[in-house]
């Protein structure tokens, strides 16, 4: 068993879940404030990516395992590890996410898709080395996915 | 506190912390059996993200809130959250691989950063609108830091 002790929260309009257009979202993450000397430098970075915890989503193995994205029934079954479902073993989330301001603990990101209340577990600078995938293959069914989301 | 439960583990002929030249190494990753179902689709996806539980990285504040890239002298101190250190308060990796195959429950991957016994939290399908900044703006001491990583 792993332990985890959030470094934060999010702030956020949003408090209920598959609201979809997250992208208009605007979010600010409170870090704990003897945290806040750990995000000198990151102002330098016009791309964040957050590591959350979804602590709203309950995974049921006998529901989430293997399901339909969006739940639409002409779509195949598909695995719960080739999905960005909220509902997953280890509900973590994580995305990248434009960085807008940081005041002392405060930062104010664009299209966080994490609700008000949210726990956050990490927060990293957007590096292509480590994040940026030039040429992607992707399944047919994303593009119906994608609509909306953002 | 939040408690979380491995999902799976990384093979690797890595044991060793700080070798860099990621990027030719071919790693395992061993679901746990009862999860293997969830990986039904993720065939699909040339590459995914994931999210590992450096175990060996222990998160020193004094050491590791504000520190040099690489401890070289002529950087400028900086926050842990403006980089990559897997010394972290959650010591959370997050590395987006290129997905080489699938056979039951284990998936093999290249260029993941993660020695070899290191816990897997999570495994998602890269997927450009969460994982994809087109123009980036990054720091000029980013350069020295990448060479030699991957």
């Amino acid at each position: 068993m792993i332990q985890l002790q959030p470094i934060g929260i999010v702030k956020s309009s949003r408090t209920r879940m598959s609201q979809g257009n997250w992208g208009q979202v605007q979010s600010e993450i409170h870090l704990n404030d003897h945290l806040a000397v750990g995000l000198r430098g990151l102002e330098e970075f016009s791309h964040i990516v957050v590591v959350f915890f979804m602590d709203r989503a309950a995974f049921v193995p006998s529901e989430h395992l293997l399901r339909r994205p969006k739940a639409q029934a002409h779509q195949p079954e598909i695995g719960v590890f080739a999905q960005r479902t909220k509902f997953r073993p280890n509900p973590i989330g994580v995305t990248a996410v434009k960085l807008l301001s940081i005041n002392g603990n405060v930062l104010t990101v664009q299209a966080l898709d994490a609700l008000d209340g949210t726990p956050v577990l990490d927060l990293k600078p957007y590096m292509p080395i480590f994040d940026k995938v030039e040429a992607v293959r992707l399944p047919v069914w994303i593009a119906e996915f994608e609509k909306g989301y953002f």
